[in-house]
């Protein structure tokens, strides 16, 4: 599959623009969830535009010598979904839907602690048939961009920064900037 | 005080380097221990190149409108300490070494769980007095790299990622590569 790498700037202006799309949209949340390890960075990121607190799970999809699993492993999970969840406005982070099994996976386990309401906040969101629906509980997506199914190279899984900078694409400003 | 501004890539080129330190020192480890939100990228970043689970805490020295509090605020706590950490090696992650309130505050909690070893992890050491020292125990302390005592303005942080380029030290590739 043909390989779509991408400059940290430009997955920066990604989130500024997805943090434009939440604020046009009105919705206010107490807390994100990003799902650790993708979301880690995304939800950083999104809270230089919007301040509120990140509290992590984590999922595994791949064993330690990047072999993918059977089945996803919880490596952590919320300490206190009460205060966390149970009648909070939730914003829920990752990298990239791609089959949207993690994504669907987490939505319905962090439902089961009852929350006021929880969206989706993804940086890029593959154009492919998905595994799992989104919940009728769930009214918010907001992706960075909708792309076509590549193999996407995030800036922070190169080996050599400099060498991920020259394939990327977009690793310029915007020429209206 | 002055600021010093940083580009992505050096930053990239930073945690290359510290795991370049952590490899030849040989301290092999079960777990990252990422401390929110400063820790979350550097943690991230370092996966990429030592790949180990991250586990997240959370911490909080600000309140929403960026006022310092008295005291920290613990947002996100280990859901399951004896998995997790006892009998662990463990790497504890941090952006900044700073007055050392926040990583010597979870080193001490950390401790409580016995763990085989943690050792450190941080961007940036800021040369100036501490407010902690290090805990006896912990025999090992990684910096990518120790600067003077400056506002650092990360990137993560910019408000407008091309404007932060423009004023970044070191945001061009180093002239050996």
């Amino acid at each position: 599959m043909e390989k779509l790498f991408l400059s940290y700037n430009q997955i920066h202006q990604t989130v500024k623009e997805i943090a434009g799309q939440i604020e046009a949209d009105g919705y206010t949340f107490d807390h994100m969830i990003a799902i650790g390890t993708g979301g880690f960075i995304p939800a950083r990121m999104l809270k230089t535009y919007i301040n509120r607190p990140i509290i992590a799970v984590g999922m595994a999809y791949y064993d330690l010598d990047d072999n993918k699993m059977d089945a996803p492993v919880v490596t952590q999970w919320l300490d206190d979904p009460i205060n966390q969840i149970k009648g909070r406005r939730i914003l829920l982070v990752d990298e990239v839907d791609d089959t949207r099994s993690t994504i669907g996976f987490c939505l319905e386990r962090l439902l089961r602690h009852d929350p006021l309401e929880i969206a989706v906040a993804v940086l890029h969101d593959k154009d492919k048939p998905k595994s799992r629906e989104i919940p009728v509980q769930v009214k918010r997506y907001y992706r960075g961009l909708k792309i076509e199914d590549r193999w996407i190279c995030y800036p922070w899984d190169a080996q050599d920064i400099w060498e991920q900078d020259k394939q990327a694409v977009w690793a310029d400003p915007p020429t209206d900037s």
